[in-house]
């Protein structure tokens, strides 16, 4: 037990096996069973199987190598279904707006999280692909999604072609705070990211990308100002096209 | 592990049993295996043991019994510390806007959900405060937390006093769809909210409420449209003053 969590890590090549839909079914309802807001499970998860499905889908991906997996699960934010059983039932929605999205998308998020954590007991090997509020809005299109469902987590899932590599971590001593958030002189800051900096595969990676160092590679090459800020306003624009703002 | 993940619950009241550091901090590291976005582990978490800060934030989660846990964790999406070590490594740091508050969120509830999945594993019990975004703006007065960090998660952890009762939860057809979202039918709608109707629990709920129905129980009742919406607007305020919108 101990084991698994210390040692995990995602993986984002993938055989060709089948992942067999009793298996994701099993998977589904064991993750289920994760904690939810209100026991209200204000999610929908979207399957994706057929491969002209997929392909679109990588493609909002950036075809990123982990958007090939045989199965990619779009996971929404969902207050759509719970809003259509209120009306229905003569009772008084009111979740069309920010504070019913957030909670939403906890619930999203919190299932994502308990689906990667039974599939990798499972054997199965699973990866984020963080770019799902990048182009959310074309993701809306592709899986139809109606008002008050918005996608917040998307999963590959598929049987490891390759072993994850487990990655370094901060000292608990830099994320964890006792009573009150402490602020960190210049020089302890520096100190939490040196086991980033001095992280083998990290050095290199700041020399192919011809930047001094790592901070400069994740700020100006793979989260760019520009590229933050323009798809803030798309996901902001699909929010408001969605009712939660 | 298959019998964890199906018979899990939430538990509300702990003893008075200490949850050793050294326990927190082992929970803490292995949780921190989590996935994160381009392994930036953007949060933080901020330990309440304190009698008199557990109280301040025991108050702004309306004082629901879970919040008299004998450790409180609110986790927090933090841009925080990596924009501060992007300036000092001279990096242009964009994270000041909504995409980027919306990754942080993600990374922090991911952390949460793992933290929980550890606890529990260890026999802990714990408890989301799904208050913590109605009154963001008192808890991150309470805990001195600078811009770019916004809490978006807390638990209450502790050892049990009762075992929680597993909820009863929607049928893995009433929240997945394959390949696209699926147009169901008001008929339908009632099929997949049956099980949640039919609950025993659920029907007294109703009844004790003064209510026809437990749809009239969850959006008259627990989450009236007054309340989510005034909510809606502190919190989107709290992320303008944090800085992330």
């Amino acid at each position: 037990m101990t084991d698994y969590f210390l040692n995990r890590a995602s993986v984002r090549t993938f055989t060709d096996k089948e992942v067999e839909p009793e298996l994701l079914d099993s998977i589904l309802t064991r993750a289920a069973k994760a904690p939810t807001t209100g026991n209200m499970q204000l999610y929908s998860v979207i399957v994706s199987r057929n491969p002209e499905m997929r392909s679109r889908l990588a493609e909002t991906h950036f075809n990123q190598p982990a958007s090939k997996a045989p199965v990619i699960l779009t996971i929404c934010a969902d207050f759509n279904r719970f809003t259509r059983w209120c009306e229905l039932r003569k009772a008084d929605a009111g979740f069309d707006n920010f504070l019913s999205f957030t909670s939403a998308m906890a619930d999203a998020i919190i299932f994502a999280q308990q689906v990667v954590t039974v599939a990798e007991q499972e054997g199965l090997g699973t990866c984020y692909l963080g770019t799902v509020t990048y182009n959310a809005r074309e993701i809306s299109e592709i899986l139809e999604l109606p008002e008050l469902v918005v996608p917040v987590a998307c999963l590959a899932i598929g049987w490891p072609a390759a072993e994850g590599a487990p990655s370094e971590r901060l000292l608990n001593s830099g994320f964890v705070h006792q009573e009150k958030y402490r602020k960190d002189s210049d020089e302890e800051i520096l100190d939490i990211f040196k086991i980033k900096e001095d992280y083998p595969a990290n050095a290199a990676f700041a020399a192919e990308n011809n930047k001094e160092n790592l901070a400069q590679v994740f700020a100006e090459v793979r989260y760019p100002r520009g590229m933050n800020e323009d798809f803030s306003v798309r996901f902001l624009e699909l929010l408001k096209q969605k009712r939660f703002i």
